[in-house]
């Protein structure tokens, strides 16, 4: 079913575009039922998150639907890989502002698909309807761990080695490109290929699946950094009751964002507080972790080493001599700050 | 935390008025974690359903805050209950045109709480931001089974038994008396306290909890009724593969319904048709039904015998001379059917 055209009915949507998403798993009944079942393996538990994505906050109506779609099940899946979770399957409610086109959610739904085999999951069961709104797309996803096993927010202690994965900033900068790619190669002096790859950052976010298992086996918490580093810092420490000191000269970045930090004042703090990155954020007992980079490495994820948990609370950055650093903006707060249409000029 | 002024972070918004909310619930870490963890108890499974309310299309924005937060819960739960599963939490996806108002956040935390009171679970976590669109309230709400005793949708077989809880049509006139209550009033020569019974029936619905028992002891198939009772009865023989077969006067409807129905030509099918019942439609082996009926009165919910399961494919309703009748509009899509943004006049 491509063309053009107008999907009009809820039937026709479920059945020719989603319930193939569903067909591996059993529980979903092919979407013909109200409800999803589904039971943990032996001595395992779920692990449980919920997250939204609108057009105009989280992306733009007009982006390729494979990439709407990939996002979407991305920054969910990279909550459940922070915790230590297996993705297993997921649960999405859909809302169009009008009939999608018959071309636009095969589009959506190979980009869907694309993603659930990535990350290893299913469409167990959703919801759609239409609504004077942009689209939006919530989904909840679902986690398999080891019972009593789930890697916390809130069990950072005084001592534990703050370490994250991949680079930084670069989804931030990619948003930038992504609106307005002419202005970024003239200011930031950067070729295609390097604006390619900082588009793709922030366009599709890749959760960090081989680290579930290190993070298991070292991490006292953890989580997905969403919302720039020193806001999510904040958060860990505030739930575990410790305070963090993070080095910003250690803080990763890609030879491109480390080009703009090191060109452009206004963007020298993107690695500290830009949002996007849907990279993980551990804290590890020191004993472990030199084990934790070993084993992150073998399975292919760089880790950084960025600072180190204390006693007391609140995050403090460090600049290259040595004394705090004022945080300009410490982060995106989807709440707070009040949705904006952004528009696209290349 | 009450008052005029509005709430202007996500922090305040989750730990002033959510985190109470699953303040029983150990998985949930107080909402300061980023996922929820739980476990279905030995030799049970989890149900899961995911629903969406926006106001405009499933409510009014003017609606009391607790009546929305009723109902958003609500009609998940109802799906639960039709599935014979036992509510436990559930996660709920906040999307707010703009920061809400205290009193207002007040009233609608206050609505949950009774609800979820009322249906037994509780608040597992969630999320929360603002987008330039009308308030919507995302939840998925998990309920547990004893393995493989989900009653399905799809396993109604001929022979069967059609049965529906409660009273059909009532909220459908409760939406009209809600936008139009002069109108309604005058139209249909209803009282006050019929009007109050209609609409109370529309913003409140109440799932069927006392069915659960008898549903897993006694049904083939079941499932709520949502979007009209010939067009929910047709989604139930679809996945089962069989035909169904209704006398119009079986279905049950309240007194002031029924007069309604009565009195014009314009509502005589609002009890087949009309939407927002979240009864709950069961088909039982004829063996079982006159047991079905008992046990449902003995929890106090009257069960109705409407028609029969047979062979073949459609839902046929007879008239009072045995001759089918014509379906004028079978039910709601809330896909195919364009938003309005509904007026209240009074």
């Amino acid at each position: 079913m491509t063309g053009t055209g107008r999907i009009d009915s809820e039937e026709t949507l479920i059945q020719g575009y989603l319930a193939p998403l569903a067909a591996g798993f059993p529980g979903a009944f092919g979407l013909a039922d109200d409800c999803a079942v589904l039971a943990p393996a032996e001595g395992h538990e779920f692990v449980l998150k919920t997250d939204a994505v609108a057009a105009g906050v989280h992306f733009f109506a007009y982006d390729a639907p494979e990439d709407i779609a990939w996002k979407a099940l991305a920054v969910n899946v990279s909550d459940l890989v922070a915790k230590g979770a297996t993705p297993l399957g997921y649960l999405m409610s859909l809302a169009f502002p009008e009939a999608p086109e018959l071309d636009w959610m095969r589009q959506f739904a190979d980009g869907l698909g694309e993603a659930q085999r990535r990350f290893g999951m299913q469409l167990m069961g959703g919801d759609t309807d239409r609504r004077d709104s942009p689209l939006s797309i919530t989904i909840t996803a679902i986690g398999c761990v080891a019972t009593g096993r789930m890697v916390r927010r809130g069990a950072a202690r005084a001592g534990d080695v703050l370490l994250v994965s991949g680079t930084l900033g670069d989804a931030r900068l990619g948003l930038f490109a992504h609106q307005e790619r002419k202005m970024a190669r003239t200011i930031w002096k950067l070729d295609n290929a390097e604006l390619d790859f900082l588009e793709q950052r922030y366009l599709r976010p890749e959760p960090r699946l081989a680290l579930i298992e290190p993070l298991l086996e070292h991490a006292s918490a953890a989580m997905d950094l969403s919302d720039g580093l020193v806001k999510d810092l904040g958060r860990m420490c505030r739930a575990s009751g410790v305070a963090a000191r993070v080095r910003d000269r250690d803080v990763p970045c890609s030879p491109p964002t480390r080009k703009v930090i090191d060109a452009l004042e206004g963007w020298r703090q993107v690695g500290l507080t830009g949002g996007d990155d849907y990279e993980v954020l551990a804290a590890v007992p020191p004993g472990k972790a030199g084990e934790f980079i070993k084993n992150a490495a073998r399975v292919g994820v760089p880790v950084t080493r960025i600072g180190e948990v204390v006693a007391g609370s609140g995050v403090s950055v460090l600049g290259a001599d040595g004394s705090p650093l004022a945080i300009e903006q410490p982060g995106y707060d989807h709440f707070a700050q009040a949705p904006k249409r952004r528009k696209r000029r290349r």
